[in-house]
């Protein structure tokens, strides 16, 4: 297998890719060479040198701690947790959150084998000392079963440590159609209902 | 801008990929440091250190002249013209072309100002003299407007040559319904219809 050949079957890897686009990818890199697939390669190459795993909250950075973790402007009595990385991306996109994050690596699954251990739990627990700033613990992991089994399995370990653990508003989402919404959502954004500020 | 977001930002640029899937594909990359993030960094060094454009025949290889020009088992009597080289490794994936290739680099086009100069034109004709052992070239070029201008262009190019010219068959595709087929594709498989071998 030639070094073309390896590139593609190495991209037809990465989610969102088939052999074919995987094939349009690699051909588009060769015919912009310096402009693209050296930079692609030199950026690579530095990200497996540099990236690291902050002890602190999980997050992926090139320094640990993290640069989360180690902003002096961020809020330190509040604490995120998500599952993954990519909604730590998410939740940074929206400018909305100024505290802190914590990664848990994912969430509980019977189905899947994997028990608190698996999971940054304890880690957590150890960040909402009383000796620590942590005042509240918002748990954004997904809504799905297992999300849900997560959020309530850490409301119970959280419970003895005295923060406030809050999760996210369900709802409709911004820009959604009532007639396009599964019935849970809309029994949520029911339920959840709030008196309009006047 | 750090080496995660450099990646992303490099990545997004591939065809196929859009800002989002540009980070879920990092982020996979990520979690396989080692078996994938690293195996692709060290293949593109490598793909950008070697890619050689055969200088023969247009293609893309790590050695010049490329291995379907070096091969002794192909047919030399034959060449099929192509416009890009993702085409000559979709008809080599058939596996039912023995001959030689030639790549044009793109296609004859008034619109974005691109001539006969512009395209390997030149080098496929000193590959068809009286003392080469090409008998035939076959035009692939696509069936859009302006590959059939190219395709008659070269025809009319190589007719001084005396190598005979031919074209891929029109007609429905293996598996295609008539029922959903362009009226231009149907109409040219009737006129090219031909006798049942019994």
């Amino acid at each position: 297998m030639n070094e073309i050949e390896q590139v593609i079957q190495l991209l037809s890897r990465l989610p969102g890719l088939g052999p074919r686009s995987a094939r349009r990818a690699a051909l588009h890199m060769i015919q912009k060479r310096e402009g693209l697939m050296r930079p692609l390669a030199d950026a690579l190459d530095r990200a497996v040198e540099n990236i690291r795993i902050c002890a602190t909250c999980g997050n992926i950075d090139t320094h640990d701690p993290c640069s989360v973790c180690t902003d002096p402007k961020r809020d330190d009595t509040q604490i995120c947790v998500v599952e993954q990385v990519g909604d730590l991306w998410a939740l940074e996109r929206t400018g909305a959150f100024r505290g802190r994050f914590h990664i848990l690596g994912g969430v509980l699954s019977a189905l899947d084998g994997i028990g608190p251990e698996d999971l940054n739990i304890e880690s957590l627990l150890s960040r909402v000392g009383p000796d620590q700033p942590v005042k509240e613990v918002i748990l954004a992991t997904n809504l799905t079963v297992d999300g849900q089994t997560t959020a309530h399995y850490l409301t119970e370990r959280l419970a003895a440590s005295g923060v406030s653990v809050t999760r996210l508003a369900h709802g409709v989402p911004v820009g959604g159609e009532l007639d396009y919404l599964d019935d849970g959502t809309l029994s949520a954004a029911l339920k959840a209902r709030h008196a309009l500020e006047s």
